[in-house]
């Protein structure tokens, strides 16, 4: 369905500007927001070391407060300049820069010594912002298509490696038991997980004869059967990349936000509205 | 040769409904079962925890008992439904079926405190019963050929990598001796092949400038050779996928359980039968 | 150059158990081989065993005796039944079945107390026996091909790779120092290959920020160049199994004992002589 | 823009045997250079360890003096010997044939206890000579082309690898928190790539059943996704070499140093000079 209300000019170049790559201003923002982003993920991390928390509290405090308030206008801006914001505010990238500014906010409504923990969690989870940066890594290239392609037979994949861990983890607890650190089920299943994927972290080590010979099995196994979702990838990969050209174009329709336009298209291939010149 | 007396209409019914996906009661029924078969591996994982294991003894017992029944009918069912059983007790999942309900009954029978780890270790052989799942994770894909075309080079090349932990293994125990850990030849094999596979969980590892020397080149050779399956699996894969289409049919014949028939037919091409409609 | 002598009968006859796998009498020689490669290769490990040698002194000695007697008479035997023995003496399996004889010999005329550790590890150079084994493991394959031809861009990467190990080894020593470990160059050289790899044995570990830094950049080049070998041997793989039929006859040539020969392969095509019928 | 001024045969001469390998000269200027290389190398590991330095002050310092000085003829040589001097030594050898000698003589001018290491961690620096080496990898093979045609895409792929690195990071540190020794994020960030790469040093290591759960995750996503780099590279290198025949010849441009030419090139495809004969 068309809609037929003419967008205001100001709303088009403002979405160009913030949606789209493609000219000096647009690609300006874009800089300048990947550089807020690294900056605000930085700050998350520097505020995690103690030393360092104690020592810039208030530093961190004022720069964290700047970087929300950023991130809002950004939201509302983007909200604004669309014609549909519903297509934008229920999409992947609507809820991570929304999740970006809340944290900050409820920490002002909750306070109180109890619920430190809380907010400290909430905090934290201002790391998320780094997916605001996913925006920039190519989402229409063939690797994306290669993994959907392959996702089904790897999550099969997975899930036969799950069934053998279980009854592994299953075996190594009846073999070691306690003595070897196998205490229960569930922990000799992580146990055979970190062996299996060839992780190995030796926290838990099986110390009987049997149980090195199971383990021994386990590595093999987790050796041999990494072909399996490296055959799958390299065989849907190199049939993506054997037919289809990549596309250039960075251009957002300004009503419904679709990307992946052709190279020479002119309208929106999903809802028909004209792309921005 | 073909059996000619008519299967009766009650058993063809519950045969499509136990066997088969594609009608409303066989959906319902595989996924009734499913869920049933998770819950039972949660719970063997969970009763393997002491402080669980001691604080919900009853309930443990009272969920076994249930469970198990549940499987004991299914089995029953199974058997009685299907033209010629022995088709089904003799195949990998009616033994399957079989051994998930046994340790049950046997721990009823067999008593005594002395008996007491044999018990245990019966019943936590329930976990086997994650193997039940195996029958919904599509066995007619190209996965399994691909698996199965390169069986033989990946057990040559296992046996390759074998002889090398061998070999490196007595080097390694000549070279670091008891002090460094290698206390004989078997358990110097096996942290070859801990590290070979690039586990690596240093619970053993080489303190000789000689045997590290040593280290470094199965490792280099472990990282190398993983290349092998990997080329293997990938190559044959590639073959599969390139030639058939997939079989979507998940109709099981009623006679001789024969499953992978065309899209299209409507005898099976095992015992020449007439499959359900 | 072809050999006119003619070849005594009972010099093919035993030619053709000894070297070939096609007749009854030839298999059943292969096959009890086989076997006693794996007990004599089993009596190796388990005599490194301390509790195990102590106890069975005798037995060990005795077993060792009748093997080495065993392999003598089946090299005697091999040298004999050829025509050309200096083909099969200077051969890899020549070589090989030789060594299985020599370290107990040896041990005969070496002897006092202060060679203990010789003769030790003279023994237990008998483990080498297992190599006797490769001969069953088919060597025409296309595997060994696609190795072959992957042999030089593969030797060219771990080079690559040793280059990259000593820079990041010689970095980690100047970062991290004696505190974290990293006491000399070539210890650091050692850590960077066993991280490198992924093999990851925790033994020595970085503690400073800036050496974890360096490590998580080791880390990642490890995990993304391991695709280089797999990519070369799956390419390589892929054309050798594309284009060639594989050779399944199993005769050996009596005169020079040349395999890998057609299946309808009257002559030797190496020195033009017949082959056995 | 073809430079006209005649090249003196002398410089000609002298170029072809330091920058070419067809001739004996040259073979045998490359091999010998190799040699000391390799030699210079070992040198700066042995004089790290401690004992060895200590034991062999003298013999150290005299070595590395002849080795700096023939390196220092080395470079003289090449600078001299070609027509355009700043192609050389503005490009990567010419940079690493000129540290590889500066580090001495700073030693030389600098002096003082206080000094000391930053003296010596130049003089490790030497260790950057191996990438001298990289001379004699031959440069212009189809591995390269493949791994530069896949360039973009494993970036792309680690850059995602670090997002999710720096995501599960957080999570760990706020699941375990300073008692599982997640002291703050970056060093949990550390952790998950250790273990997303599956090195897994296990210096860290969760011990809550969620950070297990956690880890778990990550170790099977690190287990599926080496597949995506893989794939990447197998799929461009299959397709390299599918096309191109591979360039054998060795000749280096006296003018501009431009390697890579074709088989029967009797021109400089970069600056249209007269390549030798």
């Amino acid at each position: 369905m068309k809609d037929n209300k003419p967008t205001p000019k100001w709303k088009l170049k403002l979405h160009e500007v913030i949606y789209e790559a493609d000219t000096p201003a647009g690609k300006f923002f874009d800089v300048a927001l990947l550089i807020i982003i690294l900056i605000s993920v930085a700050l998350v991390m520097l505020e995690s070391v103690p030393e360092y928390f104690l020592k810039y509290y208030w530093e961190f405090y004022v720069a964290e407060w700047i970087i929300t308030i950023i991130f809002s206008v950004e939201y509302i801006l983007r909200v604004i300049s669309i014609k549909r914001p519903k297509a934008y505010i229920f999409s992947f990238y609507g809820i991570v820069d929304l999740l970006s500014t809340i944290p900050t906010y409820i920490g002002l409504f909750v306070g109180g010594a109890n619920l430190l923990f809380a907010i400290r969690a909430l905090r934290l989870l201002r790391i998320f912002r780094i997916l605001k940066i996913t925006r920039y890594i190519g989402e229409s290239n063939k690797l994306m298509e290669a993994l959907k392609n392959s996702r089904a037979k790897i999550i099969v994949f997975l899930f036969a490696v799950l069934i053998i861990c279980i009854i592994a983890g299953t075996l190594m607890h009846l073999v070691e038991g306690p003595e070897g650190g196998f205490n229960n089920i569930p922990l000799s299943i992580y146990w055979c997980i970190v062996t299996l994927t060839t992780v190995g972290f030796g926290d838990i080590a099986p110390v009987t004869p049997l149980g090195r010979l199971i383990a021994s099995c386990i590595m093999i196994t987790g050796y041999g059967i990494i072909a399996v979702p490296t055959g799958i990838v390299t065989s849907e990969y190199s049939k993506a990349t054997s037919f289809k050209k990549p596309i250039k174009n960075t251009q957002a329709c300004p009503v419904c936000n679709e990307t992946k336009h052709l190279d020479n298209a002119e309208f929106c291939h999903n809802c028909g509205n004209k792309l921005n010149a």
